[in-house]
C-alpha cells in the first residue's frame, strides 16, 4: 500500500501572490515537473483590490483573481489546507486527512490581520481585513449596510484606502493613526501631508496623534456604540475597522521545524530556501524580508514584493542561479485616493538618515504632460534621495497622475541596477506630450539633486 | 574699441528641445559662467505638441514652451538669429549686424522638414510642418478652414499623429505611406496593425504601399485639387500635409569648417564635442546620432533625444565627464491615436535580425489593472526584445493605455545599464490595482522570453 494519497513534483502551500507566481514561474522554468497549489479557498480574490470592493468595484465578485495563467502553465490546483508536513518523510497531511508526497515545498502561507489585545475587540461591527471570499462578502452585505459612523484604527495604507472607499458609500469615516502623520512610516512629510489635506477635502476625519484605548458598546452591549482616545474623548461610531498591521502565517513551518526569523517570517536566503532543508522554499508575507539597502528586517509586506519572491523561488527549485536570487526588498508601492497618486521606491529621507546614510535629495513639480494644456494634466512631484558617497539611487516619492506607479517601477528598475545620479541625469527617456512630462521629472529632479549639492560648501 | 558688441560665457544657438536643455543644464552645473541662448523666436511652440494645436489643444497659444525655467536658472534669452560663427575670434554674427563673443558654443540649430522634388508641392494649400508659432497659427486660422478633405503623406509619427487630430476636426483624411503599413520603419507588426484598425475605425483612409507621383491643380491652377498615385488612381483633397521626414539644420556648422557624418548631422563625440573644436558643441536634430547598438548612424529624430543631448553638452562645457558621456541613441518614442498609446524603446525584432543579432523575444497581453474589473482600464501588449548572446535587453513594445510611456521609460532605463532577462524576470516592481497591472507586464514578458526560449532545442 502506497503511503501517500496524491503525488506530485512541486508543492505550494498558499494560493495568494506569492504562491500564485511561483507556481506560474515554476511550471514555464522547468516544464517537466508536476507543479501543485493548495489552498483553502475555492475563488481567491486580488488583496489589493480588496478595498475596492466596498466603493469603486462595488462587489467581491469583481475581485476575483484568475487562476487561468498557472493552469494554462500546466499547474493544478487543489482545494484544501494543509494541517502539517514532514520534511523527512517529504510528505504533507491534508485537514481532511489526504497526505501529498512531493520533493519540492514551497511555503506561501501569507499572513493575517494583527488584532491588539484592545478592550472591545469582541464587540459586534467590530471587524478587520480578512483575505477571504465569504468574509468580505459578508462585511459587505451585512455588516456595512445602515453603518453611517464607522471608525478605521491606523493610518497606513489599508486605513487610508478603506476610509476613501467608504466615504464614497456616504459612511461618515473617522481616520485614527498614532504618529503625526498619515503614512508617516512610508512617506516624507510632503506627501504624507498631501494625502491629509485631500481626504479632509472628501470629507473623511483625520484624527492623528490618537491612540484608541478602548472600543466601547452602544446601546446593545454586544456591539460596538464607539471608541475612547488617550485624551478621554470619546468617538460614536457603529462600526470599527481595525488596520494596524499583519504578522505571517508560520505556524506550518514552525512545526516543521524550520527556523523563523526575529522579524516574525520563515528564514531563507537569497534564493528564499528556507536554513534546514534545501528542498523546502518560503515566499511571500510568511518568509522573512531582508532590506535591499541594509540587510536588516524589511517589514513591508507587499503583494509585489510576494510574486518578486514567488519568482525567485520558482527560477530555483531545481538548481540555484545566482543572478535570479533575491536582492533584498525594497519597498516599491503605490496607491491612489481619488484622483491623486502617491508611491515610493527604496528609502525615504528620513528613513535612510535613520539608518545612517549621508544621502543628498532633489524635488521636483512640474505637470505630468507637455504643454500643460493638454487633458489630464496633473501636477506631478518627485523627489529623489541619493546616497551621498556613491552617489547612487537608494529611494524616491513621487506623487501624481496616472502614470504615478510606473514611474516609481522605473525608479525601481534603476536601484536594482544601482545607477547613480550621474547615469539618471545623462539618460534618454521617452517623451509625448499625451502621455509624460518634456523633461523626464526623474531626469528633472536628478539635476535639482546634483545643482543643490554642488551648492553645498 | 571692442570688437563684440555681446560677451557670454556659453552661447547656445538655437531654442529647441536640445538649446533649451543644455542652457538649463549648463546654468545648473557652470553657476558661475554666463549663459546665453539666441533664438530668432520669441515665443517657441512645444514641437511634440504640433499637431494638437489642430484637434485636441484647439490653439497655437496653448502649446507655447516655457522659458521660465531657464531664466530662473540664471540664464539669458536673445532673439535674433546667427549668420555665422569664427573659431578663431570665438565670435558669432547675428543677422543684425551685432557680435558676440563666447568661450564655449553650443550648436543647437534643429531641423527642418524634407520637401521632396515633387510635381505641384507649390501649390496652395500643400504644406510642411513648420516649428514656428506664426507659421502653425497661419495653417490654422487660414489654410485648413473650409478643407474638407486632405491628404497626409507619409504614415510616421507626424503623419498618424495629425491624421488622429485632423479628423477630430471633421476632415476627410487620406493617409499616403510607401511602405507596406504606416510605422513600419519603427514597430514590428502588431503595433502597425493595432494602429491602422483604430485609425480605420475613426474614418480616416489608409493608402498603404502607396506612392504619390504628383500633387495636382484643381479649378484653381494656383491651387491643389490632388494627388496622383504610382497605380495611376487620383484623389481629391483641397490640402495637401507633406511628412516624410526632416533634415538637419546644418549650415551654420558647415560654414564654420565642422565635419559633418554621412547621415548629414555634425559629427560629435561622446561629449557632444564638435571633432575641430573642443569649445564648440552640437547638440539635438543638427547632430549626428550614433546608434546605442550598433554605433552605426540612428535616424531617429527625437525631442527626448535632443534633450538628453542638450544635458549632456550642458555637463560638459567645461570639463569632461566620462559617465556623463552619449551612449547612443536608442530611440525611445510612444505616441496616442484615440485612447490606444503606442510606442517602443530600442530595436524592433525586424531592425535587430537585420543588423545581425541572434535574438528571443517575449510577448504578454494583460489588462493594465487587476482585478480587470477596474474603472479606467486597458489592454496593455508588451513585447520584448533580447540579445540571445548576452540575454541583454535590446528593445520593446508597448501598446496600451495612458501608462504605456512610462512603461517604455522603464524599458529604456533598463536597456542604457544593460539589464539581462534574468535581472528582469526576478526584479521587484511596485502594484496597485487601480494604477498598474499584478505582475508587471515587463516581468511576465520575460518570463514568456525565457520560457520559450527552454523549449527551443
Ligand atoms: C486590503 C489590502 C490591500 C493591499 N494592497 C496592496 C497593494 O496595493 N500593493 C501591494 O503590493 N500589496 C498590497 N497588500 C498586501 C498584499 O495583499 C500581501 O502582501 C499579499 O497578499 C501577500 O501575498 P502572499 O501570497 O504571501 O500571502 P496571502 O495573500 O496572505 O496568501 C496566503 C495564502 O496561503 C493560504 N494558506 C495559509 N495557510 C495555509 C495552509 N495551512 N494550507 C493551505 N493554504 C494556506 C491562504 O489561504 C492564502 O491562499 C494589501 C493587503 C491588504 C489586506
Ligand atoms: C509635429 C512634430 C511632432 C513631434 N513629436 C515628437 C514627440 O512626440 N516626441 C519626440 O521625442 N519628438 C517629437 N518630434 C521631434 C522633435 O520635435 C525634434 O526632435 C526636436 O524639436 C529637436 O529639437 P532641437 O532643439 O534639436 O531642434 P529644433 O526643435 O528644430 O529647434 C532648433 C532651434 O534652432 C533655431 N535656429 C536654427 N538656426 C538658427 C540660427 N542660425 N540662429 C539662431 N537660431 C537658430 C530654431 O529657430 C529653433 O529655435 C516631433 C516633431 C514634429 C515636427
Amino acid at each position: 500500500m502506497q503511503d501517500h494519497d496524491i503525488e506530485t513534483d512541486v508543492l505550494i502551500v498558499g494560493g495568494g501572490p506569492a504562491g500564485m507566481m511561483c507556481g506560474i514561474t515554476a511550471a514555464q522554468f522547468w516544464p517537466s515537473r508536476h507543479v501543485t497549489l493548495i489552498r483553502p479557498e475555492e475563488e481567491a480574490v486580488v488583496p489589493c483590490g480588496i478595498p475596492y470592493i466596498f466603493g469603486t468595484l462595488g462587489g467581491t465578485d469583481e475581485d476575483l483573481a484568475g487562476r487561468a495563467p498557472f493552469l494554462a502553465a500546466g499547474g493544478q490546483i487543489l482545494t484544501g489546507r494543509i494541517a502539517s508536513a514532514d520534511r523527512n518523510a517529504r510528505t504533507a497531511l491534508l485537514e481532511d486527512g489526504r497526505r501529498i508526497a512531493w520533493n519540492r515545498l514551497v511555503i506561501a502561507t501569507g499572513s493575517t490581520p494583527f488584532v491588539p489585545p484592545i478592550e472591545g475587540r469582541d464587540l459586534q461591527g467590530v471587524f478587520e481585513i480578512h483575505k477571504d471570499y465569504d468574509y468580505l462578502d459578508t462585511l459587505l452585505s451585512e455588516t456595512l449596510p445602515g453603518v453611517k459612523r464607522l471608525a478605521i484604527l491606523g493610518g497606513g495604507f489599508i486605513g487610508v484606502e478603506f476610509a476613501d472607499e467608504l466615504r464614497k458609500r456616504g459612511i461618515e469615516v473617522h481616520l485614527i493613526e498614532q504618529r503625526p502623520h498619515l503614512l508617516g512610516a512610508s512617506f516624507d512629510l510632503d506627501a504624507c501631508v498631501a494625502v491629509e489635506q485631500r481626504l479632509t477635502a472628501l470629507g473623511v476625519r483625520i484624527h492623528t496623534g490618537a491612540t484608541v484605548e478602548a472600543i466601547t458598546a452602544g446601546t446593545d452591549p454586544k456591539r460596538v456604540g464607539g471608541i475612547r482616545l488617550n485624551d478621554g474623548g470619546t468617538l460614536a461610531a457603529e462600526a470599527v475597522l481595525i488596520a494596524i498591521g499583519t504578522r505571517p502565517n508560520t505556524t506550518l513551518a514552525g512545526d516543521m521545524g524550520l527556523t523563523l526569523s526575529r522579524s516574525g517570517g520563515v528564514w531563507v536566503d537569497g534564493f528564499q530556501q528556507s536554513r534546514e532543508d534545501p528542498h523546502v522554499f518560503a515566499v511571500g508575507d510568511c518568509a522573512h524580508k531582508q532590506d535591499f539597502f541594509t540587510r536588516h528586517a524589511n517589514h513591508a509586506l507587499l503583494a509585489s514584493q510576494a510574486a518578486a519572491e514567488g519568482r525567485i523561488a520558482g527560477m530555483n527549485l531545481y538548481g540555484l542561479k545566482l543572478p535570479r536570487s533575491n536582492a533584498g526588498s525594497i519597498s516599491v508601492y503605490a496607491s491612489q485616493i481619488d484622483e491623486l497618486a502617491f508611491g515610493v521606491a527604496g528609502l525615504t529621507e528620513a528613513s535612510a538618515e535613520n539608518i545612517g546614510f549621508e544621502v543628498f535629495t532633489g524635488d521636483i513639480r512640474m505637470p505630468d504632460h507637455h504643454p500643460a494644456t493638454m487633458p489630464g494634466t496633473h501636477e506631478l512631484h518627485c523627489r529623489l534621495v541619493f546616497d551621498a558617497n556613491s552617489e547612487r539611487l537608494i529611494g524616491g516619492q513621487v506623487i501624481g497622475g496616472p502614470t504615478t506607479a510606473e514611474i516609481l517601477n522605473i525608479l525601481a528598475v534603476a536601484i536594482q541596477l544601482r545607477a547613480t545620479a550621474t547615469d539618471l541625469a545623462s539618460f534618454q527617456f521617452g517623451s509625448h506630450p499625451r502621455l509624460t512630462a518634456p523633461v523626464h521629472p526623474i531626469v528633472a529632479a536628478t539635476g535639482e539633486a546634483l545643482r543643490r549639492r554642488l551648492e553645498k560648501p
